[in-house]
């Protein structure tokens, strides 16, 4: 470890947590992964193995209290992001949490408050924010290509479904997927959301249905400016991983497609193809965790604000519970009515 | 006039009529235009000069009462369309009639009657179901190419809002422009819908606002077998005339994007671009204008049924009408609420 | 017939000759098309039929001595073009002829004389002048969108070979097939070509080969500001017509595809499809033959200069002549060579 | 360094140095970066500090004679690769090296026969090879896609020249730039070409000129089994990378567009409009670099094939030298004038 690199802890060793020890040991330069937290032992060690980190643990708290570690970065279950985020606080880490905080507001601010109190920096796990095609897309709100915005479209569809297992103890559709796509809006519009109308169904998998969840999905978003926005959700798109989004305004629209493995294209006898967009997150965001992750360590290292905020995180979830809200009561729902000001 | 020919008369000599009256006169071999009427005589002169017909009126009844003339096309103000229709139908004419029927459930059923009583054909110009590349998605939908459907987005955008004047008579956005994209859903679809959620907007000209209309709109239909769908409505595209729909279903998904003037893309120094698209229906949609003509002329001729009947031209009526109570009432509205069975 | 109206004979009723037929009678106001004349009868008499005409004839010079005919639009056979010119121009009668002129430069320059000597206007056949998406990379050329030209690529490739017995008097793939192409480099860069260089193949039918034709080709193209160009074609593209061209300069680079016969893209399990391209050239050049009638009967009505003169014709022939040259010595050859200045 | 992993010395650290360095760091888990020699020390040791590695040395024979390094990979200037790969092969290493071996064709075999007969690995950098875009194109060719391949385009224009400095010392635009595209038009193909034709010109800047080089050129290609190919190359696209392909065949075409560092697309008042491609190699070949040397190390290390042999990469030396005499004598060269049997 180099005198300028920040010492970093990993709590949660699975599929996501891996991807950011990759980056934090091999890609980002200023960071210095020293230790792996992993409720299970083998999935601590072996990730340690892979990106040649030397310490393991299967206790959190071990990197909460390690002396030389500044940083933490929670890959956790969701229901172990708050008290983690509490405690990592507490002891003073500056704090990288994947999404979503919680599923209840009331967790939500009890660790949003220890991190005040603490004034340490916490950074949720948007990582569509450091997209390419999204950011060209804010980029263009932002410097009024595209005049007011009017209206806004997200396409967010998965290649398949997750198992069974893990849909009940998701969030559902728009705690677990939408919830990316609701950050999006704001992300893309520049604007807050005041009212939600979520219309939902089951047309993949009647044992989403049988678990509470839907996995088809069209919300309404009416923003604070009148535009009006709408997020199409869809845990199948047998075609692969389908990311797009459009800003309509008053002087043009941006829109982005997918991003895809080749820019190859056959004429044949029959028809003009080109191979399937990239698959699934892994592919299609790489770049996007090693640039959120880089921001990370770069705020840290510089003092500088958090690139997305708690609160930031905060806000998605209060939509994602005014969707459900909607879909059970078939009526738009004001966000003020779960959040009241 | 040769002997195959069917021998028409043209109502209304305004935009849309002239449309028509050059398809019937140059352009369709089996029909014949012989008389052209508009309330505005040098209208109807004009009209009839410019494509070749021999005979002008100010008064359609002339037209009703023609003994050559077997079939009528009606492109006068909406708020004539049920009337000429009972009287063209008592006087068994065949009918082709712009869209809408009317804006009122009461005066169309009226006009229906009429029809079926005389057991004349009666088509309505709903013309973009004449397009090849809706035709194409409809095509790959009813052929199974995606599966079944789960979701639709119609995004249907004007280049610039009409005169004033023009949207204090209109019916509102939802029967004056939406009303196509309504029944474009249920032909992409090939399913009922059952309940609306409109959510409007004024954005674009308050004096539109101000004649009690909106100019922008975000339309979600539940369809009878679950899907759900939205259109987007605005009355300015600066960039033109802005026609997508994509279907997506449990095989896959077919996307339609815009026509354009050519093919060329310019590489320069600070970006890539290409010519806009298509400004706006006449040039956009002239071939549908044509084949529409053709298939109701075809339909005539050969004792067929209609292509498009005014069966289905009221139920588009319908769901424009349930928008505007969803709209008023920002809440889902079921076309039985509007429609009772 | 109005008095605004040119009367028009046609010669040749084939396959590009009722393209023309069509046009002129239905499309273009200000035409009128009063003789058709074809050596074969019936060909002249289904032509008349179909498309309004009431004189016919087996002699194409009662056409020419036709005392109401005002022009003449010359579309039988290639060996009998310049003789016909010939004798249209002394008959005084404005000459539209397909190309090319003729394959032998003899009796093209006795056309060309005979033309001028009669001060007659003289458009040739070239009908992509006239296409949008040609016309649109010239305009940006001509306009300095890309500076000064350096490269030009052209693909034209047909959907099937025709005919052997129509290869033996196609006087070859270059006098053919590529004469349109070389008229298009010229066309596009706004320059004339001083050497050419032909490597040709047989690649797709041996009996093409016997019949002592090519049918695969790249020709290079130097043009005299020193800017290189190729022209890719083919017998046989198995997805249909491809028709595509790029102009690259200092500035930047123009480029167009295809026309497609519908903008719809299908995401299926396998591969991203569309729809092949416009099949061949009735589709794809479609308008253009209606726009280049249009030029002409306007350039004969308002005695304007011809928008494809004969010497631009000639000079087709000329590159065609040059580029056989080159492949049977397998070396670059000047248009000079083939005709001295 | 793992017992598993394969340590590797660089001779060269310039600007291809620094990225084969990071990938073989930081990228390549099998792989270890043991020393870094530059003739400039500054270079050699900023090289190590950025990428983690060990050991300097300005004196490439130190990295030949370490006992550890069983591989090195030669990015020194071109004039000293054919010496370093006899005396690595003579040392026994496992060798890397960029393109090209060398402009003449006596040092390349006295360097080939090294290597042969030390019975080492080489692999020749070119990296084209292992970009998804052209890799995919290979497929199609190879699994018989499109059937018999008839023709061949590459375009293949950097963003802007290079130093006159460095042009001068070149090898000149066929050997320095060509040659990438000489290459990939075999790989494409999967054939030998038998005879090339040149065209060149300077078009860009005179002092490319008064250097003795080109700056624009058209090179022919006549493959062995028939097919016709044409490369076109410029020093100066203004607006960035442009690097496509296509093959045409019996059974279709396969086409491959740039790399775009977005998806989106802008519609505005006047234009569509899309950012310009990937700039220049380094962000439009960073995977394919990746690839190649990930493909090194894992030949090196089970013994396997080179992916891309010291005979590959003198044959594509041939064929610059053929397109150079082309160019000179403005005649078509066949390969055995420059290489005889």
């Amino acid at each position: 470890m180099t005198k300028a690199q920040l010492p970093i802890g990993l709590i949660g060793a699975g599929r996501i947590g891996r991807v950011h020890a990759q980056h934090l040991s091999h890609r980002i330069a200023r960071a210095k992964l020293l230790m792996v937290s992993d409720i299970c032992e083998e999935s601590a060690q072996q990730c340690a193995a892979q990106f040649d980190v030397e310490q393991t643990t299967t206790d959190y708290r071990r990197v909460l209290e390690h002396p030389d570690i500044r940083a933490v970065v929670i890959c956790s279950s969701t229901d172990t992001h708050a008290q983690i985020i509490e405690e990592a606080a507490e002891c003073g880490k500056q704090i990288f949490c994947e999404k979503p905080i919680d599923h209840g507001l009331d967790k939500i601010d009890r660790a949003l408050q220890s991190v005040e109190r603490a004034d340490v920096l916490l950074q949720i796990g948007f990582n569509r924010r450091f997209d390419a095609n999204f950011r060209r897309i804010r980029d263009a709100v932002v410097q009024g290509e595209i005049g007011n915005p009017h209206l806004l479209h997200i396409i967010s569809r998965d290649p398949s479904p997750p198992p069974i297992e893990y849909v009940k103890v998701s969030g559902g559709l728009f705690l677990d997927m939408t919830i990316h796509d609701l950050d999006m809006a704001r992300y893309l519009m520049g604007q807050e959301v005041e009212e939600i109308y979520a219309s939902g169904a089951v047309l993949i998998d009647p044992a989403i249905g049988e678990a509470g969840d839907l996995d088809t999905a069209v919300i309404v978003l009416k923003f604070a400016g009148g535009a009006i926005g709408t997020i199409d959700n869809s845990r199948q798109a047998v075609y692969g991983y389908d990311q797009r989004a459009e800003v309509f305004g008053s002087g043009g629209s941006v829109q982005t497609g997918n991003n895809w493995p080749n820019q190859v294209t056959v004429l044949g006898r029959k028809s003009v193809t080109r191979d399937l967009p990239l698959n699934f997150f892994m592919e299609r965001y790489l770049d996007s965790y090693l640039d959120e992750m880089r921001q990370f360590v770069e705020a840290v290292v510089t003092g500088g604000p958090s690139p997305m905020s708690g609160q930031e995180g905060r806000i998605s979830v209060v939509m994602g519970l005014a969707a459900w809200k909607s879909h059970q009561e078939n009526r738009p729902v004001r966000l003020d009515e779960i959040d009241p000001v």
